[in-house]
């Protein structure tokens, strides 16, 4: 049930759903998917020709093309069929949209992953008079497209003026010029990370807009860094406050995800950590937008989940997992969470302490100020290995580059110390290391944060470089460096390959820390 | 380019578009396919209990359920989806519907035949917000449903509610109890040629629902005949009849085959046996009707239609193939059609003779007769083999079932020397044999022509009798006893198992022929 106040929330976030930007978007070349042991996940394409030459084509039987739209599209697709002759059976044509070449290479019936095949983009039409104008039924992510044809021998037909009808609710011409100054290595990552951040913008912030299309509390906070940098759409950021707040179930607890449609509803997890975020990710809005009011408004329901969190912090100060929540942190399987988790809630604490402090409320931001102690003392008593100058986690006491990056940007150690850490962290190889871009995000926000801009730009040439380097249109879900076609789902053709939280590239680009080294400063 | 005569015959045609009858039909079993060796073509259904207690079940991942609704039905089918919880992926549909167990329960990305898969009778849906009613899109031909769903573990669904709403232009209601001393495995074969073409009557007499679904003026005489004594809808041959007329090409000549779709349009197939047979049918039809203004506007086609064919009659009055024309008799391959074109061109003149003589066109008939006794002497002259006491087709003077039926049908002997060659091709085993029942049907109606009513009726019990005893709903584009996978198309998927030309034992139960045994007769 929700309350009178959620239902208000929730009007508002739907007087915010924006109005997307539309453009037609052709394919730029006809193609065809070839196995290549040094291509990326094994395939390349080849180039037949321009598309015009192949909508010139009449063909019979068993049409098999391929289209690179040379950049990746969100969007509905249409395209135009024309038959020579008599249609004397119908014609099964098969529809394939890949983000990238291996999945329009590689065949859907052998997919053994583990999430659905209904993630997969394909759609199989059974034309029995074709002709005329075909408008596929969803909206689909993808720069790959490819026509599977069968059917009976007596027509001919032929495919012409294939296009995307491409969206997003990103207005393009509000991102400001790099400096001239900032190298093109750089310039590649901001690139690619903003069409991450463009192609994700929609009527929430999703998360990948061919997998999951979801809207998450951890990936909105870092869509939204970068937002506030580049695309400047504050209202979409606000709504997206509104509907996290507007879901929150009967205890006051938001929802780690929530869906859109067919009318906005909670998704039934909850993360310990995206919990915590919910302050800072309010701050930062009103930091970027100017809008207090609504941080004022929304001040309740960053605190209660504050005092959420704090429920599971024993009496020494150190956060327990009692099994009662999803720990996210990062997707790896072995990493012990307890010491990055504690690190969480003493940043959010710190982040709404500022928000408390610029609405007015001190008194509440004492009380805050007090767990803040409490928890960053019993860190350093119970998780600081003052031997090996690391944050050690759990029972195990694990040593990991979460553990370092969390309670790095929680200042529990002063930064030239924390920056200690990381570099001890950097140097112990047994370290549990970070496995997707989320947590590669913070360990870069903690180096920039310690002084280690060196370090932070180094890490994001290395790891966001080598998605660059292997072709990405956009920033992905998963990578790692040694195994491109690494799956946490049984199969790379499920992973998402335009995946929110890996956009921040540009956060650091045109924020600041990163800009150092070339000058690029922004207020 | 159609004639000003043309237009207004397919205008008179389209005015006799029946609407068609509509009945809502249930699955009566929910079943699950598996293999079974002595099962037809392999496979059994397992009855899991009635649909209703699968309707009640809410699933979660990899639903397959399938259902016998108890009876072939062609038309639409609906559905409706319930969801429970929380729709976290879109779900994949795959629906495929089934003449035959084995369609169901064979993989489709498995078929090898020369036909295109676009007619096996299968939709994929991608559903991103299931629920409510589903249309699937196309009319089928079916009496087994399967459903197969993929799609991500948060949320259970459930399908109720499964129905066809059946369409024909057979009104059952026109049909006549067979007499009480009809014999039951007689009835059988009544029950199923009806049911077959019932299910081939929409707005044209279709060869077969699942497949090519055409108009065929060889499949149109069998199914006619069998129309006039049972559902009586003289309007529908009327149409059809019009239709032929109106889409012949510029030299006059019909075509074998016509779709209606998007408009009546010529099927660019032309069969030499079809192009004769159309006199045959006209006079059928009136005579039947007793339209007989119908029969004297079209002649002009008919008798055109026996003029073309006649320029194939060397000077010595014998069927000479030039190669101009698709010969086609039966399916089987090795057979020398010579002799039966022979036969088919005879009986046509004399069926025309006698249309001729309805309509008072003496002078015509005159010369039809003159052709008559031309090709009636070059067939015992040069294809009687006086020895043997059969006739003889082709260089190789090839012995088979199809050049005695239609000799005998043609009148060459009289009818107890005909009924000779008969029954001595019957005691040949090395004479080429008939491979589907539209040939089946020429050889028992040139028994019955001949008097040998007993051996007309045991072939339609030995053949047709044993389709039945497989379990038809209707009767088979292609049957062979000692194989009951044969398919001319490489694949048992692909055959239709409700084909019009093969429900003419309903015609010789109820025109006389056959119920002499039983003493049914009908006018």
């Amino acid at each position: 049930m929700m309350t009178t106040q959620q239902k208000l929330w929730l009007e508002k976030a739907e007087a915010l759903k924006p109005t997307l930007f539309r453009r037609t978007v052709k394919p730029r070349h006809w193609v065809r998917p070839e196995r290549d042991a040094q291509g990326f996940q094994g395939w390349r394409l080849a180039t037949l020709g321009p598309p015009e030459e192949f909508y010139a084509r009449y063909h019979r039987r068993d049409l098999d093309a391929t289209f690179d739209f040379g950049e990746y599209c969100v969007g509905q697709v249409r395209f135009e069929i024309e038959v020579a002759g008599t249609i004397d059976s119908p014609l099964r044509l098969q529809i394939k949209l890949g983000e990238t070449p291996a999945e329009v290479g590689e065949d859907f019936n052998q997919y053994q992953g583990t999430l659905s095949r209904s993630w997969l983009q394909e759609e199989i039409l059974n034309l029995e008079r074709p002709g005329a104008v075909i408008r596929l039924p969803r909206r689909y992510a993808f720069r790959y497209l490819r026509f599977h044809a069968e059917y009976d021998a007596g027509y001919q037909f032929r495919i012409k003026n294939v296009v995307c009808d491409a969206v997003t609710s990103a207005d393009l011409a509000a991102v400001s010029p790099l400096p001239a100054s900032c190298p093109e290595p750089l310039r590649d990552l901001d690139r690619i990370s903003l069409n991450t951040l463009k192609n994700c913008m929609q009527t929430v912030f999703e998360d990948g807009p061919k997998r999951d299309r979801r809207l998450w509390l951890g990936d909105f906070r870092l869509q939204a860094l970068v937002n506030y940098h580049s695309f400047k759409n504050y209202g979409l950021a606000k709504r997206c406050l509104y509907l996290f707040a507007a879901l929150a179930d009967e205890h006051g607890r938001i929802p780690a995800c929530l869906y859109e449609r067919p009318q906005p509803h909670n998704g039934n997890s909850h993360i310990y950590d995206y919990t915590a975020l919910f302050a800072p990710t309010l701050l930062e809005y009103a930091q970027a937008s100017g809008d207090w009011d609504t941080a004022a408004e929304l001040w309740p329901v960053a605190v209660r989940q504050l005092d959420i969190v704090q429920e599971d912090i024993d009496e020494t100060g150190l956060f327990q997992d009692r099994g009662k929540w999803w720990l996210f942190i990062d997707w790896s399987s072995g990493l012990d969470r307890q010491a990055a988790e504690q690190g969480v809630v003493i940043f959010s604490l710190k982040k709404a302490c500022e928000l408390a402090r610029a609405l007015g409320r001190e008194p509440e931001c004492a009380v805050l100020e007090r767990r803040i102690a409490h928890l960053s003392r019993a860190a350093m008593e119970q998780l600081f290995d003052a031997g090996r100058q690391v944050f050690v986690s759990g029972k195990e006491r694990q040593v990991s580059w979460a553990s370092q990056a969390w309670l790095a940007l929680a200042g529990v150690l002063p930064p030239d110390a924390a920056a200690g850490t990381l570099r001890a962290v950097a140097a112990t190889p047994a370290a549990v290391k970070p496995v997707g871009p989320y947590l590669y995000h913070y360990v870069v926000e903690a180096m920039f944060a310690c002084g280690m801009a060196a370090e932070g730009r180094a890490l994001l040439l290395d790891y966001w470089g080598a998605m660059a380097k292997l072709g990405a249109d956009n920033f992905w879900e998963v990578f790692d460096p040694q195994d491109p076609s690494l799956s946490p789902y049984g199969s790379h053709l499920i992973n998402s390959y335009c995946h929110a939280w890996s956009c921040t590239p540009s956060y650091f680009l045109r924020s600041g820390p990163a800009a150092h080294g070339f000058g690029a400063r922004q207020s």
